[in-house]
């Protein structure tokens, strides 16, 4: 089984962004009155976004299961308030939650979370609560920096964020650090935000003790570990000057990065540094690069090329598709049992 | 010749960090008045300074020259105002002056700049005229990021800069985009806050027209372009969809990156992504990784093996060591003749 880590529904229907765009408009409009959503979305407008994009690359590609969620982008935490951030995540989740519904083969959930600047941690656990209990997500995106690209949240490794992690750690549910959309002019979302937050997340790693405060927490580091792969050498050594924990010990069961990297020589180099058990496939398509690279006449994205061209066994490129996403979501398992 | 294009003066003698810690304390003290450096270090204690570190590794390694600038963290602009930052890096240049002076085959200058977070670069002008015409300095240290993590400056490829640019431009001399220490508990700073910048500015070239506007302008990217040659794909892949020019073609004259990654494989992944053109040998010795790594027995940042590891020609290797550099740096090719 081919199990993708990292999708985001990208493609949902035009009602989604309706949505949003009447929250936003709202922010500037004495009179409005914060509406939680109530989308005119019909099964067909969702298999219709689907069967031409995330499902038609699932069967080109190869791949069986999509663990799913909300787009990242548009998380946009920084835009109003916390009332606006709930029912936006609240709407999110619950269509991604119809699709799962619609293509339980294909799809599994995880939840975008209902984060704002300033406000803590611990008022995102009732949302992450109801999207494992209810709606059976396995996982969920949590982003390190609600204020998109102004970095005014504590680092992750703050007891700031205890409060979410204990009840991930209760629900035995992993997070997906993502940041969304930047309003920093600094920071393109995906070409620069996106890759930043990954190499600062990994460095808070090296840097706090989180791991002995929570020893089964998971955190999935996504797009390949951002810059950390290609700087091993560099990790390893500053951790090494700090008197840190081997790179591999730290990460052990608790760090994993997926392989959004769009190109073979960085999948080779994630290959030849990192564990073996640290590696999560992921494709983030239909994502951040949507083109064909005219170099190989195939899709940036399509990452699973990449890994078969590696010099795999049977066993480790087994583990990569699908028991190293068992160990980082201890939720699927379940999941996957009850589909034989 | 083998010239590191990336060395700062992390080993200076005390002195200079009394006179910025009076500097730092007097900014609380409403009696202080700002004064100039007046250092009281003799050549001695230079020499000193530079025989077991720099110098030693020079040798041992078999490196001839460093271009070579003041400690890149301890330029912190978000520390105090534009008269700090001005007193500060005028001190730490001339010191860089000193060790040119009595080393003039080991080090060439590069400076810092005296920004300040909100203070308009044009008023960074004239110290980096006075660097290049009073003290044969070949280029200078740009901090994108004055505000020291909290990023609060307009992209490099807004015009705000470009009055810096002109100058830079009118001197002929080059930038490495260089940030300084962190003031946000986010941001490591030789692990998360460089690199950061380093793909950050990457990503600003990209989507920006800077070089129409300043087509010899020169910029260094350091710490191997921070993500950049990683996500080499994913670059390409948003470039394509902006519909921007092809990385090599934008690079070309006016991007170039260091080797400071401190490992073979992400030194071989470099060289087989980025143009060869566009790669200038660094160590940023004696910097940000100290140690021996216990997988080789040899240092971090003695990156001089892994470009002897690789598989280059004479004239390729040439161009690595001292070619590309006279390219990137106008000025140097002078400095080298006058040496001859």
């Amino acid at each position: 089984m081919i199990i993708d880590c990292h999708g985001h529904y990208t493609t949902a229907p035009a009602d989604l962004q309706k949505y949003r765009d009447g929250q936003i408009a709202g922010l500037k409009d004495p009179a409005y009155v914060p509406q939680k959503a109530n989308l005119k979305i019909s099964d067909d407008q969702i298999r219709e976004s689907l069967e031409g994009a995330q499902l038609k690359f699932q069967r080109e590609r190869g791949t069986d299961l999509t663990i799913f969620s909300p787009r990242a982008s548009a998380m946009a935490h920084h835009i109003g308030n916390e009332t606006t951030s709930q029912n936006w995540t609240q709407a999110c989740n619950d269509l991604i939650k119809r699709v799962v519904d619609l293509y339980p083969d294909n799809f599994v959930g995880v939840c975008q979370l209902p984060q704002s600047p300033g406000v803590p941690p611990a008022n995102s656990a009732a949302e992450l609560e109801r999207c494992v209990k209810e709606l059976g997500f396995i996982g969920c995106n949590l982003n390190p920096d609600p204020s998109g690209g102004n970095w005014t949240a504590p680092p992750l490794t703050d007891k700031h964020w205890y409060p979410l992690y204990e009840k991930m750690v209760e629900l035995d549910v992993p997070a997906m650090v993502h940041v969304s959309s930047s309003c920093n002019p600094n920071f393109h979302a995906t070409g620069a935000h996106y890759i930043n937050a990954d190499t600062t997340a990994f460095m808070q790693f090296i840097t706090g003790d989180l791991f002995k405060d929570f020893p089964t927490i998971k955190f999935i580091i996504p797009h390949g570990g951002g810059a950390v792969p290609y700087h091993w050498g560099r990790y390893r050594g500053l951790a090494q000057d700090m008197k840190r924990p081997l790179l591999p010990d730290m990460m052990k069961n608790n760090v994993f990065f997926d392989t959004c990297v769009y190109h073979q020589p960085g999948i080779d180099l994630l290959f030849k540094v990192v564990p073996r058990d640290n590696i999560l496939f992921g494709s983030e398509m239909v994502g951040a690069v949507r083109g064909l690279d005219p170099e190989t006449g195939n899709y940036y994205d399509d990452t699973k090329r990449y890994i078969e061209a590696l010099q795999l066994s049977d066993a480790e490129r087994k583990k990569i598709y699908e028991g190293n996403a068992r160990r980082a979501y201890p939720r699927l398992g379940a999941i996957l049992d009850r589909k034989k």
